[in-house]
């Protein structure tokens, strides 16, 4: 097969793209797919100061690698999530990342922020599922540390699979409030928050591990332990054996509902948010959902503390 | 396991409906079901004459058996599609199904109408695919009959994996006027058009089969030859994946459609049909699509003749 754009050998072949590229025309290609993004949704200007979540997976260290190739003001931020040798690793890839292409990068622990706040502990204790409790602590740390830092925009690398299996859990549920905000851009909604954006949104896991492979870029390889049955990775599946029949299906589905679904959706009204009392940061309510959690954490420890006791 | 009504042994397990049933309580729900649907929709009244089309499958059969025995004044139409063998089995399950219950049959056969009008016949010399070939005939001589024979009502037996294959399909091109009729009760938009219904709409096609099994109907089991790769297949297959790890997922997803996804839809305009030239039901445009497709096998099947002189 012959590079779509230069007719050399081709290395890669994109069936949702009816394409196929040798190396630089795929990483020439994949940057042109993250400027699209960046510049049809008008994520960010070239002044502006972006801190960038990165987990240490090739989504997120493959999106750092172009935004800096970009010019862009990059700051790394790695949440440790605490989930024992899964996250020591990850940890290990962002480091030695940023180490290699000397970019600035803030790291913050979960378990060194307070007793007890490591996803796991925090998910036992309360008896929620992990994945719902790591969403709340990521929310808050990553909103917590863009407006504390003075940046003008939050980037990650949710990229097109993440993107459609979560359209695809709000639309077998028909969610119309998360219909409504489902964008690959969004405005904050208060003054301490940050614009939040996705310029992956377009590309797919197997793109971005590709550019990643090709780039030379060290990632952890393996899921989450937690993710194990998550209905993400089901609709994921789904999508996967539909797009595997009809290639393009994930970026026609994605890209149809910016178009023409969502602005069906677009009169459901959201409430503004309120300052928590707790930790100042916006809420729906008096208490956010991060403060929230962490009461529910603190009170249900010291009753297992006294009962031990 | 035990009959969640009656406390006796249980002889279906329903996930989605987190009950498992005895034969007489199973039946007792079927018949419920189809009842509600058809409360709950207004679909039609006791008095109302019903033109019921069956194809000789599961579904069509266990829906003429329920709406007769709920007192209803039933006529089945057969349409005979001329695909083979196929054809000729279903067409005997029907005439069989229809002698043993003594019910009103009408038969219409595609190839006996005019030459070349058999769907593998159509889908060859039109070079379309087999299916679209026979939605279109279908709709033509269903709407026809049930004008011509004075019915209020065209009663099919889609059930609740047709309708989610169909609304995904829908929502992963996001077609925005599909989305806004896709209902289980579609009104007569023409005075030459009568009412639609699909009083199965709520019940999954395990349960129909469970249904026939029970009853003792003889059913034409073998899927139609020409749905092989069609899209609704492949559809059904990603539902019951998602079905399996998230008993519930079909119902949910058609049922939150109809009460709160398809509002948004719901201001999609439609343009009024006007009279077809040829046959004078009612079209979009200047000749409805039965009549422009008669007329290009007509066309093509001359040429061929003529080439072959």
């Amino acid at each position: 097969m012959k590079c779509t754009r230069c007719r050399e050998r081709a290395e890669v072949h994109l069936r949702a793209h009816n394409s196929a590229f040798c190396r630089p025309c795929f990483l020439f290609f994949f940057r042109r797919q993250v400027e699209r993004a960046i510049a049809g949704e008008r994520m960010f200007a070239p002044g502006e100061r972006l801190l960038v979540a990165v987990s240490g997976g090739k989504d997120s260290l493959a999106l750092w690698d172009v935004l800096a190739d970009l010019g862009y003001d990059t700051t790394g931020l790695y949440l440790g999530l605490g989930i024992g040798a899964y996250s020591d690793r990850s940890h290990e890839k962002v480091e030695a990342f940023a180490r290699r292409r000397e970019l600035p990068l803030q790291v913050v622990a979960l378990e060194s922020e307070a007793a007890g706040l490591a996803v796991p502990e925090v998910a036992r204790v309360t008896r929620r599922m992990p994945c719902a409790a790591c969403g709340t602590m990521k929310r808050h740390y990553f909103d917590t540390a863009a407006h504390q830092g003075g940046f003008d925009v939050l980037v990650t690398g949710h990229n097109l699979d993440d993107e459609a299996a979560r359209l695809m859990g709000n639309v077998l549920r028909w969610q119309k409030d998360h219909l409504a905000r489902q964008r690959p851009v969004l405005p904050p909604t208060h003054p301490k928050f940050v614009r939040k954006v996705k310029p992956l949104y377009l590309l797919g896991e197997y793109e971005s591990a590709v550019y990643a492979f090709m780039r030379g870029i060290d990632y952890i390889v393996e899921e989450c332990p937690n993710a194990a049955g998550a209905s993400q990775l089901v609709y994921k599946d789904a999508l996967n054996r539909l797009e595997a029949e009809s290639p393009g299906t994930k970026l026609a589905f994605v890209k149809e509902f910016l178009r023409t679904g969502q602005p069906a959706f677009a009169t459901v009204e959201r409430r503004e948010p309120e300052a928590c009392t707790v930790c100042g940061m916006p809420a729906y309510g008096a208490v956010c959902s991060f403060c929230s959690l962490v009461r529910e954490v603190q009170t249900k420890r010291a009753r297992t503390v006294a009962a031990s006791a």
